[in-house]
């Protein structure tokens, strides 16, 4: 029988809401039923209104790799430039994609601490006019750190530049959204801060990207990895290019209905609450967090330097047998270094991070560090509270 | 509220067994955490041993279609001259990806409502040695037909080919298996008889298959189409390629233990007898069914022509409105003349064939047709008897 | 692993309907939460809606026959003298109560096959001036009849007695109330015609019966049996008398929401339909219904004779075996002696009677008789047909 | 829609286990059905195990209090002297039934904060020889308190009267087990530390209580609070007395299934864990416990005294307005005086214990106090180190 462990705070998959639980026991109806179309079409509007989004949005019927890919394959065309911002791990991992589809790629690389900075992006793209795809990580989770991307969009917008924006594990966590930031493609997941299994990409494609993409000979159509194939599945007449994943469509469904019901700003302030109490307390445990500076860690995740001396996978093991608290590891260059600890969907809550913070630093005691739990436990109210003032 | 309708008897997704409905309300388990690994290595074998496999098999993160397009895109190399095997809308169909990734595509057709005759299958690799892959859908859904895929098998195999079977709608309700069949990729799908919701593929791919896509420089790698990330995936010292739909894992686990404590005989009997009695009761209702023969037909689907003068869509309707029972029309060269009647999972239940042929012959008097309702069903309860004894 | 047989058409309990099933695996709030009280209040309001009351339900957290009992240990006082109307085993069960709790118990008894005339009612009040609470079976599930409950309670409400009915494999399935019938207390279930799990009793309490209920000193009071205990649980600012059965509550909350979903209107249509066709179809089959006439037979359960010869067990065994359908065995007097087919919340469906006629039907015959299976279903089809016309 | 706070800490009811949450999804199997009297049996055995019985257990299909009730009901006979130990509200409150039932009821009260002395009931039987039957509360939860139940056992058998155990509350989170206490009616609970939804009483009836059930004459009897009905309702060859609460009993078996799993000892010692963790944390924060010694607090709920000054309500809103940590309030004597934590089943982790004493901490400061929340969980985790070496 598959346990979960009691605290999984984990960057993703994270647990489920209850409603959204209890959704994946719902029907699944044959998706040629014009009941099934009728409520897809009706959950494809739920879901362009809580992207913002003013025309429809799409759902791949697949984790968000599946969407990561689709959109590099649809958008970049075997002539286009690329330009990779790196500021982490899964940003530069985006080239991969870029070199398959497009014709060059440029990178334009920060330390994996710190963010883009848009000017490093203006002169890069005055120096190459050429380049008419771009590519952003928001939230490098390896990393826990955000890049500025409202700023990135205006700037590859002005350039008259295509921008593909991967923002799996920051959107319904945080304020971000496809037409806000200036995104061609948009890249979201429900099963991250939305609180819903894995198993659908969520996307935005602006009206120019679609273009783009139906002038693209290489973007995939009749392909798994196709959005063309999805641009207008919400359509009652039309049959589904893939059978949907039911239950997991039954899922996101109540995940937007339960984001809906709370509201987008308290989801966003609970978020980012705990990720302040998780900050403050590790600071207080004499911990070093990841990112150079907090204006630039993410309000979903925190990842913090493990000391030196002390394994990764020890500090994460003791942590786990001695609380129940199971936390991620790093991820590429943050292998090794980092531990990192999700706020995202029903653990952003800051108690849990509060608990987090007393786990870890009884768990360095126990391996030999002297650490001052009860700072850090202080240090994390005192951050909520400030908050709250 | 997203409804079901009381009986739905299409032809997939089906109704999750309840056991199966039961487990999608799991946990979620972080794909990296050990206890997540230790029971997807479980799961692998486990289906392993329902496939009968003497290696590992693979699941892919998306329904059915990743399946069968991510074998094309593996096995078929660019000098590969393919042969598709069509004897119905989907065999044929597998042309497009068979085309996308192959040299040359050959086409082996039938009319629509038979099997592939294996004399043809051998005139044709006598005739083309060079033919290196081989395509063939073993249950053709839209027409209700099954193919020869063990004696198609053994050829393709003396001949050297290799051989891509489609089981989507047959695994789980029959007889078939990778291995028995000769088959070099085996697709099939949690979402049909074995009673779990779409979201997943299940291949058996055989070692010689391994080393061909391995040798293949156009197969996927990195991509959510490939196979080849996922070889090892059971392995826990591996993170997984892409994060797993956990919701639907849970599922499929469920599924299997399942249909072993059922005993998987018993499950196919069951699949039978309720074809059979379908078959009969529609036969007696005057109708005639759309495969040529009924040694062809499926144990797991049953397909009849529409009466001239009646039109598919309102016949559906009437049952579905009078009775509750819904049915799926025809596809491609069979839409509009068929409508068709799955026995997948918990559907395969005699007495629900039974009740379509009451429904559908009751239907078919309210639109003018004279119908004795109760010779189908004597038909029907007759092929029950028969079978029994 | 407990498996329900394929078609459980048991006069209770019945299979829950989907969405109450969902709510099952809902969240067991804390009964002192005032986010509880305010649920709670709300589902008696909703109840008391679907009871058309013009005062407040009661629920009690136990299955039928605590509310049964209840009811008779509240209404009825020592000194009062008590007319059961016994037209079946239910009904005059009640007795066990009646004797317990009053002074002195009348029986009026008519064939087990027959409804309570009301002409013998006036009849024996007038003889029996003080005669203070009487007592009725609405439908008497063992027999499968109704007893005209309206009528009934006019002739006690005028008399000045009080009257007791027990409406609970009824309520739901018709247009039955407790205002409409002049009951003093109406007992209703959750886990019938609601399509809820057992466990809870629902009922309605007429203010006048309140007032006797104060003014019974052996009213229970501090006691599980107690109904005054629960007269005012609503309120938010009460703590609950004992702990709610929670998932239980969540399971009646959707079962209401889904009754008013599908309006009560077309709930009781859906439950006659299905009896008129199992009716005309166990007639076609050449068996004799128990009720003596159909005038009296009930919407949610259709009571029919074992034939000479047969054993009631050996053919409910038959049915079972071979086609998955679970029927009743008869009770007391009908004991060995009839099967019951239910027709409560999700087994309303009248393809579900037909396949229950043609389950019996079959079965007879493998047993040695000669029946026209397909004359029943023609007969239960002719009597839908009529009933849509 | 119902929702639950992130930390439902109440005595009770507690959050259902996962796996118990699914199991409430499960088919609800007429209770006629030979495979549902097959599991039924199956479950009184498995529960047998769980309660170290030589006997068969009784379910009885409502709440605790029912269980209670019946059991007073059942043994106390008409003739009867009775002993009330009282040492906090449940323990007192039983008096209500013993008064009830039995001939007269005498009472052993100690101050609400201990427990009772076996000396004290020594004497108290050689005073009064004619006392035949004797009911304590093991954990009066609204004190927090443990009574040495083991040997109030032995002198209440020495002297030949019968003991009620009302182990409500701390059966399944302790070692405590009717057998080894020498009960004649031991009360347990599906809803407190097995995690089972409230529904079900769980009962050890001793052959000599038996025995004297039987010759008691006002035992109830074909009555809801029967437990003489209930005797061998787990013969297959028996119709249930009531029907039962199929989805409560669903439940339990998955609950008992989760206790056997995880193993009762390292279920108690979690219990225990946590009780000293939140008990060390609580004190360290300057907080008082209510039971007037550390070897008399429950492992199962930690009762601390509200501060001088500060309303009990407004304490318990802040810490679940503030970190959505819900509490107990207290109850008849301890009402406005303490609040409480729940460690039962699901809630009983020493981190969640913590994270309460944080919670209490920070809402107590911003009442106005000065508290030193890091002392608080400093001592809460020198209080587990301490046990685990």
């Amino acid at each position: 029988m598959l346990i979960a462990p009691p605290f999984m705070l984990t960057t993703g998959p994270v647990p489920a809401y209850p409603s959204v639980r209890q959704a994946l026991g719902g029907p699944l109806v044959y998706d040629g039923n014009p009941v099934f179309q009728a409520f897809y079409a009706g959950l494809v509007d739920k879901l362009g209104h809580v992207m913002r989004l003013t025309n429809k949005p799409v759902i791949l019927q697949g984790d968000a790799l599946l969407g990561l890919e689709a959109a590099a394959a649809s958008l970049i065309g075997p002539d286009d430039p690329v330009l990779t911002l790196a500021s982490g791990v899964y940003g530069q991992g985006f080239g991969v994609w870029s070199k398959r589809y497009g014709a060059e790629v440029l990178e334009l690389t920060v330390p994996f601490d710190e963010a883009i900075a848009p000017e490093l992006l203006s002169a890069r793209l005055q120096a190459r006019p050429d380049i008419r795809v771009v590519t952003v990580c928001h939230h490098d989770t390896p990393s826990g750190t955000l890049n500025p991307v409202a700023e990135i969009g205006r700037i590859v917008r002005a350039h008259g530049a295509y921008l593909i924006v991967d923002a799996v594990s920051s959107f319904g966590g945080m304020d971000v959204h496809p037409e806000a930031v200036f995104a061609d493609i948009f890249v979201a997941s429900a099963a991250k801060c939305l609180g819903a299994p894995p198993g659908l990409t969520l996307l935005g494609v602006s009206e120019r990207a679609w273009a783009k993409i139906k002038a693209n000979p290489t973007a995939p159509r009749q392909s798994f990895l196709s959005l063309l194939d999805w641009e207008q599945a919400w359509r009652p007449d039309r049959p589904f290019p893939v059978t949907p994943s039911l239950a997991d469509i039954n899922a996101l469904d109540a995940a937007l209905d339960r984001h809906l019901a709370e509201g987008a700003e308290a989801v966003w302030a609970r978020h980012a609450a705990t990720a302040a109490a998780a900050r403050a307390g590790l600071k207080a445990l004499g911990l070093a967090l990841w990112p150079k500076s907090e204006a630039i860690a993410a309000p979903t995740a925190t990842v913090f330097r493990v000391p030196e001396g002390i394994v990764d996978t020890a500090l994460r093991e003791r942590v786990l047998n001695t609380f129940g608290v199971l936390l991620s590891l790093g991820r590429g260059a943050t292998a090794g270094r980092v531990l990192r600890i999700a706020h995202m969907g029903v653990t952003a809550q800051p108690l849990l991070a509060i608990a987090a913070v007393t786990a870890i630093g009884a768990a360095l005691r126990s391996l030999g560090r002297v650490v001052d739990v009860g700072a850090g436990v202080e240090a994390a109210l005192a951050a909520l509270e400030h908050r709250q003032t």
